[in-house]
C-alpha cells in the first residue's frame, strides 16, 4: 500500500486526528457542583473582576487557535476551508505531541481579509495564541499584520515565519561548516510567497546584506515593472547589485540557495556555477528544486531539504510547538523578532561543534530537546524584549 | 470550606477543565507522514472532491462549539465573553462525560446580533453542531433564528430549549402521576425570558391549550401597552381568557405552576389557591421561587426544582448531551421540534409505571440510561422528520 492509500485508509480509520477531552470528574452531584453550577459562577465572578484571571482559570493559557482559510493548503492551493481540516488537525496533533499545547482548528468560510481578521479577533478571547495556516499571499500578510495590531495574544504565520526560522537555523551551522560569515555571503531565494519572502526577511535580520530573490519570471530587481506591493518593497532591500535576468544568472557565484518553488527548477550546471563550499537548500515538497544526490554532484557542499528521508531536513515541526509554548509560557502578548531569532539560535545550537558536518546541520524533528529548548529562549527573548506578562 | 471557596480553589488548580488530545501517534517519522506531510494530502483531496467527507476523514463529525457572547451567563447577567468561559467549559466536560461529545468553548467579543451571526457561520464547517449558551434575550432568539436558517448543521439555544424540554418530560409524568390530561390543564408560567418562551411553546406542541404567562410586571396579556415584540407575540398565543392582573391572579385554580424567575415571588398562600393535585415546578436557581417543603406544606402534590439537593430535578443535563449525540450520530441538519419532542417523551419514559409516584417523576442527572435513551430517540425523529442524512 502506498503513502496516499495508507494516509486516506488511517483517517477514515482515525474519524478525527484530535478529541476535546475533560480534565475534571463529573461522577456525582458533589463533582458537578463545583465544576459546573453552582460553583462555576465564582471563577466566572473573578475573571469578571480581573480578564487577567482568564489565563489562570480556564484552559485558555494553553490553547492555540490553528486558523485556516484553506486557500493554499500544502501543495494543493485552494481547496477550501472544510478540505483544509485535515491538515489543520495534524498540525494541532503535533502542537500537543511536540509542546503539550492544546491547539484547536478553526476553518474560516472567507477569503476577505477584513472578515477574516474581524473573525478572528472575535473569538480571540478564549485562546491563548494565534497561528495562521496555509493562508495564501498576499493575503496572509496583511491578515497577519492586521491581527498582531489588535490581538492582545501572539500571532504567528506558521508558513512564513516556521520556515524562515528554520531555515535560519540550518544557514547558521552550514556557514560555520564552510567558515563563511552570513554578512559576506551571497543568498539566492527561489520563490517570492510568503515563505520566499520571510525567509529573505529573517536572514536578513540575521546579518544577511546580499540576498536576490527570484521567482518563475525571474530575478526580482527594483524598478521592473509589474512588481506586486509586496515585491516592490522586497526589491528595495534585496538585489543591491540591481541584478535582472534568470534564477540561473542569480545563482552564478552565489553561496547559498534557498528554494521555497517548484520541483526540478534547479540544474546540475546551476549548482555547479555556484561559489566553493555552496550550501543549498532545495525544500520543494515533496520533490525538491534538485534532489541532494545531484547537487553534490554537481559540486555543493552542504545540502538540506524539507523532505525526512534525507539528510538535513529542515521541517517548521522544530520551531512552532516550542515557540508557542515558550509565548504561552510567558504570557507573551507577541512573538517579536527577537523571539524568533533567538529560536533559529536554539535549534542551530543543538548541533554541537564536534557533532557538526556537512551532513548534520540541523538536528532531526524528533529529537526530544527541540521543544524545551526552543519553549526556553523564546521566553527569555520575550521577557527581554518587554513582550512578556508573567514570568 | 463552602461551595465558592472550594470551587474557586478547584478552578486554580485544574488550570482549565478540557483540554484538545491527539488521537494519532506521531512518535516517528513514518507516523508523521501519514498523519502529516505528505500522507494528509490524500484527505483533504476527498474532502476538496466531496464536502459531506468533511464528517468522516475529520473529527467535524463529534464536535460541537459552545458558543456564547457572556450576556447571560448563568444568573450573573453581563459578565463578558472572557468570563463566561468557565461556564462554557463546564457546559463542554458534561457533552464529553454525558454522551462522548467534543465541544470546544467560542466566547465571541460582539454583541451585535449578525456579527454574531456571521462569526459563528464562518467557522460552522469546523464543526457538526452548534450550541448557544448564556446569550441574553431577545438577541439569542434572533441570533438562533439566523443561525438556523444559514447553516448546515444543527443550532440549538439550550438555555431555551434545553430547559423546555426537561420541563416537559417533567410534565408528561407529572400529569400522569396526578391523573390529569394536558390539553384540560391550566398552566402558569413565571418569568418570561428566553427560558419561560421556550417552555410555553414547548408544552404547546406537547398538548397545552391553557398557558398563562407573567413576569415582574405581572399576567402578560393581548393588547397589554409597552410589550415587546416577543412578549406581544405570546400574548397571541397564550392567555386565552385574557386575564389581567398579578402571577397570584393568575396562579388562582391552575394546575401547573413553572418558574424560570426570581427567589421567593410564590407564598403559601399562592400555593394554596391552585387546583387540586397542583404540580409545581419553581426553578430559580439555587433560590426557587418557593421552597419544596413550603410548597407541600401549602398543598403541592407535586413539586420539582432546578436543585440536585431536592427530589425531582429538573436539569438540563438530561437533554442536551443525548440530544446533540443523537443528532450528529446521523448527520442531522437540525434539532427541529420533532426531535424535542421525541426528548421529552425519551426522558419521560425512564420512569416506569410502577416507579412512578409525586416525589420520582423525572430520572436523576446520572442516570446511565438518559443519554443513550434520548440520543436514539433524537435519531430516529431526525430520520422520520427527513433531517437525517446518514442512517
Amino acid at each position: 500500500m502506498d503513502i496516499k492509500e495508507l494516509a486516506l485508509n488511517e483517517h477514515y480509520k482515525w474519524q478525527g486526528k484530535i478529541e476535546v477531552v475533560s480534565r475534571t470528574p463529573v461522577k456525582n452531584k458533589e463533582q458537578l457542583s463545583v465544576a459546573y453550577t453552582p460553583g462555576v459562577a465564582q471563577p466566572c465572578l473573578e475573571i469578571n473582576k480581573d480578564y487577567n484571571k482568564s489565563f489562570e482559570l480556564t484552559r485558555r493559557w494553553n490553547t492555540v487557535a490553528v486558523v485556516t482559510d484553506g486557500t493554499a493548503v500544502l501543495g494543493l492551493g485552494d481547496i477550501g476551508p472544510e478540505a483544509g481540516m485535515p491538515v489543520m488537525e495534524g498540525k494541532c496533533v503535533l502542537f500537543k505531541e511536540f509542546a503539550d499545547v492544546d491547539a484547536f482548528p478553526i476553518c474560516i468560510r472567507s477569503k476577505d481579509v477584513d472578515e477574516i481578521v474581524r473573525t478572528v479577533y472575535l473569538i480571540s478571547g478564549g485562546f491563548g495564541g494565534i497561528n495562521l495556516e496555509d493562508i495564501a499571499a498576499p493575503r496572509c500578510f496583511e491578515i497577519e499584520r492586521k491581527l498582531k495590531e489588535i490581538c492582545d495574544i501572539p500571532v504567528f504565520h506558521d508558513d512564513q515565519h516556521g520556515t524562515a526560522i528554520v531555515v535560519g537555523a540550518a544557514l547558521i551551522n552550514a556557514l560555520k561548516c564552510a567558515g563563511k560569515s552570513i554578512d559576506k555571503v551571497k543568498c539566492v531565494i527561489n520563490g517570492a510567497g510568503s515563505a520566499g519572502i520571510a525567509i529573505a526577511q529573517h536572514l536578513m535580520k540575521l546579518g544577511a546584506k546580499n540576498i536576490i530573490m527570484a521567482d518563475r519570471f525571474g530575478i526580482i530587481c527594483e524598478g521592473m515593472a509589474e512588481l506586486s506591493p509586496v515585491h516592490a518593497e522586497m526589491s528595495k532591500i534585496t538585489n543591491r547589485d540591481k541584478l535582472m535576468g534568470t534564477l540561473a544568472d542569480a545563482m552564478k557565484g552565489a553561496d547559498v540557495f534557498v528554494g521555497v518553488s517548484a520541483p526540478g527548477v534547479v540544474s546540475k550546471d546551476m549548482i555547479a556555477s555556484m561559489a566553493e563550499k555552496s550550501i543549498v537548500f532545495p525544500m520543494a515538497n515533496p520533490v525538491p528544486e534538485i534532489y541532494p544526490e545531484d547537487a553534490v554532484e554537481a559540486g555543493a557542499y552542504i545540502v538540506g531539504t524539507g523532505r525526512s528521508d534525507f539528510q538535513n531536513q529542515i521541517n517548521n515541526v522544530l520551531a512552532f510547538p516550542g515557540i508557542f509554548r515558550g509565548a504561552l509560557d510567558v504570557r507573551a502578548s507577541d512573538i517579536n523578532d527577537a523571539m524568533k531569532l533567538a529560536t533559529s539560535e536554539a535549534i542551530a545550537s543543538l548541533v554541537s561543534d564536534k557533532e557538526l558536518c556537512p551532513e548534520y546541520i540541523i538536528p532531526p524533528a524528533f529529537d526530544e530537546r527541540i521543544g524545551k529548548a526552543v519553549a526556553a529562549a523564546v521566553a527569555k527573548a520575550a521577557i527581554e524584549s518587554k513582550v512578556a506578562r508573567k514570568k
